[in-house]
């Protein structure tokens, strides 16, 4: 027979299990209408707010008025939400279309008890409880689908706290196709946001922040290949699937989490590309301009618009973009003239299921920039092609 | 006090009603005897097993007979704690005697409804439910007293599958003293270890890796100054604590984790010393070598056993810890001959509640030796050693 003690133990167990598995029983806490710094064990937001006293955030509280849109609820959007959630963001707008899976639960943030639940429903019950401050909208739809990728227009141009555009766009997606959308959308609005993504064999990853007009878009210097007619996504194929790690992916969202935080709450300088090699634990840093020859007729336009900004602007924002643009990286990739003809992109021989991403088209009304974004092929091979195309 | 069969009641009501919850969310997963590689939606090893065929790691599956102890279940180490989990690691010990806060919510892990309930208990319930292939031991107690130091002692040199030591500790603990306590046992136990800390600012961290008699101890290179008589764990003192972000103490975790996985399942390189710096996304990395003349007795014990062993391993270890010794780093500490007299030492205008944390001792004894761990102070303001021990 177990003692007092021994059940008395066992009972507080079992209501920790049943208030997880219902997402929103025990002692929750309640809804607090104004951060406080105050030091005491019940305030969520006293380590947060600390950072004022820090010196590090000027004015923390700002974070409640801003709604931050989050692509992809998967091993890196999941920790990505999280990590927003507790740090209190006024709004969180969810978008995936997959459902949990047991498969997923070598990544953070998933439960088993969730398996077979869709994602995005599941994560908002989970953050809910976590942060009832937090305003959390839900989208279990493919946003690449014509109908569904204008309902996501719609959405990231009203759906802040005040119906206007959200401040920032998380792309924590796993594909090429979601990227271009995301892409797409966001040169069309104007809109700043951040690409992530992870290689397939879980040992590297990135993120980059893409402001139209003044760094390079995704479709400036996309993937050279990428995945067609399989299952791009973790590339099925009898009985073959991607290679992922909770430690990877949690540190390309607290990559993502923080350079977000630094834009938004105006602190430290923010990174526009960062990489992550977990074998070396190397990082390596750039800037990529936008390429004025870009597949995508919003990106010139907004670099039009960027170009013609005051010149007391411009040259604040040159000195932001100083880092080299043909630094080596360890890619392979590197920036050459965009002005190279086409016939000297070598004829790739591709496997089945894999396809050229885009050509690089001929545009000689802007002969006078030498620099730009678009990827020379030359002197790769296919190996290190489709590692490319892997590690996007 | 309720008796033991109103218990027993309450535990029967609370089991039904889990069962029931647990039954509406989904299946929970069941124990897998064998790490399978199959790729279907229902194996939770598929994403990890793919590391072999990736050629990543040879021996995936070895991970089920491994054991790690993670000395502090905080910010830092319940994701630890959970990524090992999601891992599939072997055997879990975990140590921390704090209570779950509603002021701990600003980092990942724990979750509201959890508030009041020990760490360890809570972090054990929800690592079970994720993985309940893990082994899981969790102890409420204070490492630094005597009695349950010594507890601590013979937990980790008897703890692993096969009551051998564990194969690695991992120290998430916040302060100096209990940072201290983990060297002394580690050094005695000829343990390998990683050394973890977040600042207190919120925006840096770094992990060292700690191979006795091979690395620098945490004594070697101890901060210059520590507080006392206050509380140190957050310095809390009227209305004042320390910041915290999920951000920094998940990259923090993720770096950890990354490294001992590569350290016990043999792939990429091991980083000695990796810090992250998040205004500027900088990552300092270094080799720390012992000091010859460490404070303690069986890190010394320890040198002069790696010393003494067979040349040709020797060189190998060599090639490892040739990075700069003398490297300057961000924190503003330097390498220097551990001879210099501890006359030089400056004298040290400290504030109430701080004292320092050691003095360097005179030891002639090895003269021929002009390289060590000892910390120089005379550049460094009184300023700068409280943002030094801030740093730890």
């Amino acid at each position: 027979m177990a003692t007092a003690a021994e059940l008395q133990k066992k009972v507080r167990e079992l209501e920790a299990k049943l208030a997880a598995a219902l997402g929103n029983a025990g002692p929750v806490r309640q809804k607090i209408d104004v951060m406080s710094s105050e030091v005491v064990d019940s305030n969520p937001y006293s380590r947060l707010m600390a950072l004022k006293r820090m010196g590090i955030v000027e004015n923390y509280e700002k974070i409640r008025e801003l709604s931050v849109a989050v692509v992809g609820v998967g091993g890196v959007g999941s920790v990505t939400a999280e990590m927003l959630t507790r740090c209190g963001i006024g709004k969180l707008i969810l978008f995936d279309y997959d459902k949990v899976e047991l498969a997923n639960m070598n990544r953070l943030f998933f439960q088993p008890h969730q398996a077979g639940l869709s994602k995005v429903d599941a994560a908002a019950s989970t953050l809910q409880a976590i942060n009832p401050d937090v305003a959390i909208d839900a989208y279990n739809y493919n946003i690449t689908t014509v109908d569904n990728f204008q309902k996501f227009c719609d959405t990231i141009s009203t759906g802040s706290l005040t119906s206007s555009p959200v401040d920032l766009v998380l792309s924590c997606v796993d594909n090429f196709e979601a990227r271009m959308a995301i892409n797409t959308a966001c040169n069309e609005l104007n809109q700043r946001w951040f690409e992530s993504g992870v290689s397939e064999n879980a040992v590297s990853g990135h993120i980059q922040f893409i402001i139209p007009g003044e760094t390079a878009c995704f479709a400036c210097a996309p993937p050279l290949v990428v995945a067609s007619k399989i299952d791009e996504k973790t590339l099925k194929r009898e009985g073959v699937c991607a290679a992922s790690l909770p430690t990877t992916m949690g540190i390309v969202a607290g990559f993502l989490v923080q350079n977000t935080l630094k834009h938004l709450l105006n602190f430290g300088n923010v990174s526009h590309y960062l990489g992550y090699s977990a074998l070396t634990d190397f990082f390596p840093a750039m800037t990529l301009r936008p390429n004025p020859q870009c597949d995508d007729s919003y990106c010139r336009q907004r670099q039009a618009e960027f170009r013609a900004k005051p010149v007391v602007e411009l040259a604040t924002e040159v000195t932001e973009d100083s880092s080299p643009v043909h630094a080596d990286n360890e890619y392979g990739i590197s920036l050459v003239d965009e002005n190279s003809p086409e016939e000297e992109t070598p004829d790739l021989k591709l496997v089945d299921g894999v396809q050229v991403a885009y050509s690089i088209p001929v545009d000689n009304s802007t002969p006078e920039s030498s620099t730009g974004g678009a990827v020379a092929a030359s002197e790769l091979s296919l190996e290190e092609l489709m590692q490319q195309m892997k590690s996007m």
